[in-house]
């Protein structure tokens, strides 16, 4: 009868809204990919599932869409929030083969959020949220939207930062950024936002370009005016400087 | 003892996280802007609240930390994330200036997440988020931000799009956009998100820039890959265009 797109929020559990919860609880089926379904089985072990492989995106939303026509509230499941990178634009592009069907997104805490909250407050001023991932985006395309945000001094959190089919990416991104930012730019990497072994690291945009990071991590850049201070990671919005 | 920066989503209630409730139930004191304080006064009617109109938010995070430091645990509530536009920052500026305190920031669904769930997925792609308030920005900086998202292709929100002050500025920014997109671009606007009075619209560019919009609205700007499907404002992450 109706599909849902829930984002869980980065970890499930405690980052799951009310609303996200009450979708869960009133569903017949909860689809998605298999690490996701595993964020939320503890709090609805009676559900039927039905979990599917990374890069199965397809599928996975086809399946859905049949099972709601067949009668069934089906409910996928994002991390994070379900439209940042996640299923709820697909669901709508794949719904368009079957007859109609109704569509609701139900939104959860974006990874830039969550880590953000972790690491301070990086996103207090304008931001842009880049993917470093190249299977559906042609390089050229990340590396002028990177250049773009560099140029205006956005802060950037960049998702998806590293594969093990691309472990250079960030470096790449970072060698970039570094045309037009300072190499003391304040950065921060979050690992397992929400998840046990949570782990947020600040160093500067020098020290990021040689880091490691993997795909569970997000990566913020600050933009000219974050700072440190008390060890976290602080983008003023400008009410102190305005001499209020 | 704390203060605990707490984003209670774009319309408080179902919106908030597990986190967010525990955080609010724990606390001695609620500080925040009064319309804020009204969205969660509903479901926490016993606690002490201490509210302050518009544009005192220096004032407020002062309170807050002082009032911590007399030994209470302080929710300072940010409507939608804590950080995006949020209380974080400044309450981690304004703290330098007293003893140490702890702080804690729990995160929130921003209006960019809350109002693209209305909308359908406009979100799906890379995305620059830009207030278009000019009171702690300069407004060339805004331009120059608007004129990179464009040239770059992201998908563009808007904050605060508009107030009694600057009436034109939706329109300001619709012509620097312009020069870059095509005036066809999908766009659509989301009014009240998650309160009473909910409202979504899609448009084109050309239409947005002789739209009137208000302050409780979030402006949405597609790329060039944006449609309308069934009705939502949908963009693409490239699974279906990949031909898998
Ligand atoms: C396919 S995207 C999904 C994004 C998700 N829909 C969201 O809104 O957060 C996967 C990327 O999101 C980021 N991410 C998602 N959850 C995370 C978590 N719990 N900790 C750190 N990064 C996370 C990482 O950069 C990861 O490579
Ligand atoms: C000072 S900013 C606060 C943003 C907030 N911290 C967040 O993360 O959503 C205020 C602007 O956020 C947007 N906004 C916040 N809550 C909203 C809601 N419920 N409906 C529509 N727009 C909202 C509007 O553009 C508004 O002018």
């Amino acid at each position: 009868m109706k599909v849902t797109v829930i984002g869980l929020g980065p970890g499930g559990g405690a980052d799951l809204t009310g609303r996200a919860r009450a979708a869960l609880e009133g569903c017949d089926l909860i689809v998605g990919y298999t690490a996701y379904i595993e964020l939320v089985r503890p709090d609805f072990p009676e559900k039927a599932v039905l979990s599917t492989g990374m890069r199965r995106e397809v599928d996975r939303c086809r399946a859905a869409v049949e099972a709601a026509l067949t009668g069934k509230d089906v409910a996928v499941v994002c991390s994070g929030d379900s439209g940042v990178y996640g299923m709820a634009g697909l669901i709508y592009e794949v719904a368009q083969e079957y007859d109609p069907i109704e569509i609701e997104v139900v939104p959860g805490i974006t990874a830039a959020c969550g880590g953000a909250a972790v690491l301070g407050a990086p996103l207090t001023h304008d931001f842009a949220v880049i993917s470093l991932s190249d299977l559906l985006t042609p390089w050229e395309k990340i590396e002028k939207r990177l250049s773009a945000a560099a140029q205006a001094d956005f802060v950037i959190c960049l998702y998806n930062p590293s594969s093990k089919s691309r472990p250079d990416y960030l470096r790449r991104a970072c060698d970039i950024l570094l045309r037009e930012k300072a190499p003391d730019t304040v950065c921060g990497t979050v690992r397992n936002i929400g998840r046990e072994g949570e782990e947020g690291q600040l160093l500067t945009l020098a020290q990021l370009r040689d880091t490691q990071v993997d795909m569970f991590t997000t990566v913020f850049i600050g933009n000219s005016q974050t700072k440190v201070l008390s060890g976290k990671m602080v983008t003023p919005r400008g009410y102190l400087q305005r001499g209020e």
